[in-house]
């Protein structure tokens, strides 16, 4: 009739609630560790990527003799429920915990060996026939196998939700890109009126860039494919079978369809996050660009009438009560937003990735945790942006002609034939006067009205070598 | 029967949920800006501090004649039900939506409303007897609305959560201090044997640290209690009544008991955040000391054996399942990653800071997302630090007076007695021939041992004033 | 005849430039630590410092009989010199060495100790009549030497160079503001055009953002005024006399004229340098204020066709050889590249404060280089700033009445006449057809010509209150 | 007999020293941005990167007929001159300047005109027969040269400075870990002692990560040699030969020995500076394995009485006047000071990288700025840290030894002979009672002397698969 059980580590027994599956040593991390609880859960990707190790260890415990059959199988179909999201509500501990992940690591053997016992028929706490050290967490220590859930949830979200998201906006730009290849529109240099350029030529920038950090993040994942598994307490293996971790990472790499191996210097991959280091900064290069960009839209956008104008967007919501007309560019804000949060989370990965001591580095809670968080965040931002922003964006023909036609700058097609000298002339008196290049050539007597028009094609002075 | 309602704004209609407050604008923003939506809802702090707001707002406009009492008196029943708490679950949106808040503004706004709608028998999403904007935004814009409840969110949670917990991690270390004030132990630089200290006096060192922090995190305040309120849209004040922002702060000043006036530049309270930067600077500067203390404590801790082993510290969870007496410093490794979590937040707010244009700042969301976070990981973190290890932490006498003993910079004591050169040469003897001081201070003869005993006083090196 | 003189430390015998006060341990540093040789040799303000201290510490030590007079007024002599900037060729050191700035130290020992043998007829590196160590440096450390130095310098490169850049260009701004106070001009929000303000508002917020950073440096500065002076070694102050610290403070105080004071707690003030992660943090502040404010400034003169262009700003270089007309905000990015360095300088030295460990903290010398730049650059590009482009800033007239013109947001001002339905009926129809407002107004018969003139009167809309 | 000529720009006339070769451009800079004169000067690597972009260019172009052969002749002997360092003196530019790099740009073309002009016997400043931008600028803008120079001295510097000094640094610890592969000592997690690793496993760890640094190094490369030359004033090559930017890059690419080619998006590389960011990025990740490496070696070398004690490291220079045998580690301290400096630039770069607007980003010489002294630093510390450090890196054997008979870690090998129950008792014993473990088991009676000395035997514990 009770609702709590005795659940016993090394240190004696403490009651956990019985209609959950986690152990002593979850509890205890519970009561030890109430730091921003309401929002610094782990979420379904370490929760994943817990389960995927866990089973990978036990089929690769199984093979190598180390574990029986029987006692396998039921770690393989409780994994495979923590792989499924099946018992999120039993992963209850957060970020801010003992430095190795030795919580959750504990946590997920107490759940997986606490419902494995239930398949069998046991009873939850008694650790028979389902031990969670000696079975689930067999030739492993917390400091491989947390690493090594780190690099499976990273890599997982990377290719699972950053990478879609982001070809997505990509090919949506790069669609705009083609469509608007032969707009002609003011270039601008240092905020200033610069030669033209064509619309398809701005937003192919931003395609390049995007690609960019896209290659960036795709050229950081080989380290992340190195996995720690193996390496047990300091990286030497001890108390693992010497095939353990390479056979691990090979199950890993079935289980997930991404090619992981186990790292070739286990030592390093304890001691030290390099590789996440690296993809945190990937990140940040791909929100450095995502937010060069949406900085070019909003102001390309600005206006409507006392800005620049060029581009329209979508209209998602009021802008404001008193002022019909006003679009605010409420998603490049959102992307904004994120991509300075991608910035602060990447400080946090990086100085965290500094303070290793001896064979371990014991931040890697945090560190994984703001990856994760700058993954999701640019993933659905950027599908935010697509949809509700990029997808519309359209030009403002009238405003980029009136634009182009006043850009000073034109002049530049007429050094061939009138000399620089004259040119100059033509543009010094229509700024000075107000007038159009047009009227100042004229007013000048520097060329006739026909071979003005024959001469200024800004389409032509987009693409010199055509 | 419909579980849904119809809600407008000047986009026209939307479906809502029946059983929710919120109205037309707060649906369009769950539609566009599903971004990080599991973690990134507003909490509590900041759906309080809306409640405050909107509560002095419309008891200042009813005192200026811009509210009927009735619908003055609807508005504040609804807003103290915000306040405390009771409409958490109608607050659904989150950080990475416009940057100037307008959303959540429109959702305190909409809820309120719609609440007071209801308290009046009235029909909900009609705007009767209670509009959102005319009435509940009346004389306010989300411009000066948000970065309103943005400082009286941070300031409340500086003095209801952060600061009464770093007080107590404080209050017991300058117990500890005082308490061990006459250990005397060896001292270190450069991570090498020093001159002796006395534990209390390296203690003390910590809690003069935490102090500065404490204090500059009050330095801080002067301008976060400084609202935009009174500005609305451009920080002229157009729309409002010219006392509204002056009254409408003393209300708020009223309602939380905190010295909140209206900005004197509200055009500088829009456009830039820089008390808000300021403050996550304060808090930087609190986790670095936290940090340091933090390490500090784990390497006095460090060994049991192999290590330096002077403290010790509280055995809160199994270190290692295969190493008895393994006590692993968890609540320094959580604390000490909160405080690069914190130092990754403050590179975002910081950024933020920077990226206002003309009128307004647009990364408001985001900036006091990330001071609120640092603020309650703070605290939470120097509760668990001060509740499960400073209470317990202990010298260990033996190895302070056992590595005490050996330290050979005792020798320091004698350049008085016998001369610098004498004393040089007892001490390059005994670390040559790993001879204690007093082994080689006698083979040297170079004193006796009565005078090695009078002179060598380890105490009295702590204290050379006394 | 030789080029060489020997100079000796406890290692024994090195060779020194015969023309070079400096000595042994000098020289060793030299070898062992060339590092970014070019660019971080110690500049003026870190050596002028080390003068100061010196002399202080003579005069103190002498005032407390630690010093016979003589060899204090040698000492002071030589200090005076080395103050004056006489002997800033003796001071070969870089930034990266020694983490307590031990070497520079010992560099200061060394030449004043030199240079006073000199002024006394003796021997260079004869360390007779005046010794490094017993005399130059007697009752003090490296440990609270250096620390005491680097507070010195701060505190004096912010009010002689810092504070002055920064107030000519706030008055010089707060003069623009009040001379502009009734151009009223198009306020805008989220890039796009909002409600009207005047530009002496617009630049009002500069002054007031700038203000707000001097504040912030101002309040930092309490703790930079307090000084590690006799705290020796670990903070005990072994080896000096009781009332050295607390005496040479003084002396400081009364040559800088700045109230410095000894540390109130010296492990506290060896151990970490909060005051000037504090500082440094300001400087961030400032940075960014004055960031938001170069932008502006490049946003409004953007153009001058196809952009904002409100502002004109001086011409002081050829923008480019084919673009007559063209002036790029070259002060601004000046000013912005700055501001983004002192960002990366602020990031260094917090990073750094939080690296300490026990008695010390040994990234002294990098944490006051950084605070040093930052000031330096600062104060520079406010200058240049000031001096080129800020004082040269005027409205362009035409221009800012065109766009207000065409700001559709002047609507607001009907409300109150015509009701908020019609106003925006208006708004939409101009915003539709691209009418002016009143072309709009007129056309839809909702008021007649002289009322818009009338009740359009976007000054008042400025000034709400008056 | 003047000792100044005069130079003309298109803002007219101005005075230039007699002796400098620059021109007027340069001479108003030096006007204009007098910002960190003293240590902000352009160094040998970009002045060295923009003689070999002006060499290539007037070869391309003279290969392409847009330059007289003689003209070019001439342009390439002058640009030869700047690319072996002959006219340092005469680029007086620093970083703070117009954000495009076209000052400095200009003073290339400035003083390779006048030289050339000089070789050819004509009057400097005459722009005969060779014009500064008709001919040296030849189908260039500063906005695709000056990033083109900045990526050749990006790429030269990283293969000429840095990877050989971080590979010396490494190969010296490979060699240590290869001569310390046997010998056995206590590992340490969490501070803590944990199993047995062997010293050279513990040096092999950061042998790996270093590699690890490099080839992050090296992947961030390829970006870098992509060269914006040919893009001209927008991307579009606007006034090159259409196969300029390609052949310039043959040019270069032949001349640096350095596989250069141009960018693939024109615009992309003048809009962005995304390739830098990833290089800064990297170079922060090799500062963050070099300070993990550093800490390890400062506190294995801690001591030497009272901390860890287990390596020995070279004694450079006096440690403390007053502590004999006080070895500090300098070297470690000089090289963590560069890893901050390090981060710090990284951030100034990364947040720089977000700032471009439109067809152009202005932060390009304080990006450059920042990668070069990170590259200059690292480079220096690590030679330094090697030469001083790495290579005197020795085994305090008997600490090593005596911890390792101290660790109770080691009792881990009796699991498999005595089972867990009895191991966990002997340990728990030994821990209790001060006891060494084999005293604590021999105590037990849990096994005889022999077993213990056959059983417990560290090296095999380090190597399990063997």
């Amino acid at each position: 009739m009770s609702t709590f059980r005795s659940e016993t580590d090394s240190m004696g027994a403490i009651d956990v609630a019985a209609d959950r599956y986690w152990g002593a040593q979850t509890q205890r991390s519970i009561i030890n560790f109430p730091i921003g609880v309401a929002r610094f859960r782990w979420q379904r990707p370490m929760i994943r990527a817990l389960g995927i190790l866990k089973r990978a260890a036990a089929e690769a415990n199984r093979e190598l003799g180390e574990l029986p059959g029987d006692v396998a199988a039921l770690i393989v179909q409780a994994a495979d429920e923590v792989i499924a999201g099946k018992l999120d509500a039993h992963f209850p501990l957060v970020v801010f915990q003992t430095g190795s992940g030795t919580q959750s690591n504990m946590n997920a053997n107490e759940v997986i060996g606490n419902r494995a016992i239930e398949l069998a028929g046991g009873v939850m706490g008694s650790k028979q026939p389902v031990h969670p050290n000696d079975h689930v967490n067999r030739g492993q220590s917390s400091n491989d196998t947390f690493p090594t859930a780190m690099h499976i949830a990273v890599v997982e979200q990377v290719h699972a939700r950053l990478l879609p998201a982001v070809r997505d906006l990509r090919d949506t730009l790069a669609h705009k890109a083609e469509e608007y290849e032969r707009i002609v529109k003011t270039g601008r240099t240092h905020l200033q009126d610069a030669t033209p350029i064509t619309l398809g030529q701005e937003i192919g920038a931003w395609v390049a860039q995007i690609n960019f950090g896209i290659e960036a993040i795709k050229a950081a994942l080989p380290g992340v494919l190195q996995l720690a598994i193996g390496g047990t307490a300091v990286g030497t293996g001890l108390n693992a079978h010497p095939q353990f971790g390479r056979l691990a990472a090979q199950k890993i790499a079935a289980i997930t369809g991404q090619p992981f191996a186990d790292a070739t210097n286990k030592f390093f991959a304890l001691a030290a996050h390099d590789a996440l280091v690296q993809t945190s900064a990937a990140l940040r290069t791909l929100a450095g660009g995502l937010m060069k960009m949406a900085n070019d839209v909003r102001w390309l956008a600005s206006g409507p009438r006392c800005g620049i104008g060029e581009l329209n967007i979508p209209e998602n919501e009021p802008g404001s009560s008193i002022m019909p007309g006003k679009v605010n560019p409420t998603q490049c804000e959102a992307l904004t937003m994120v991509c300075v949060q991608v910035f602060g989370n990447d400080a946090a990965v990086a100085f965290a990735g500094t303070q290793g001591n001896f064979q371990l580095n014991v931040y890697k809670p945090v560190m994984v945790h703001n990856v994760l968080e700058s993954i999701e965040l640019l993933a659905d931002a950027c599908a935010a942006f697509n949809d509700h922003c990029a997808l519309g964006i359209e030009p403002n023909l009238p405003r980029i002609n009136e634009n182009l036609a006043r850009n000073l700058m034109l002049v530049t097609a007429l050094n061939r034939h009138i000399g620089y000298d004259k040119a100059a002339a033509i543009a010094k008196k229509a700024h000075k006067e107000g007038l159009t290049l047009k009227q100042a050539a004229l007013a000048l007597g520097a060329l006739s009205e026909a071979d003005y028009e024959r001469w200024i094609v800004p389409l032509d002075m987009t693409h010199p070598s055509a």
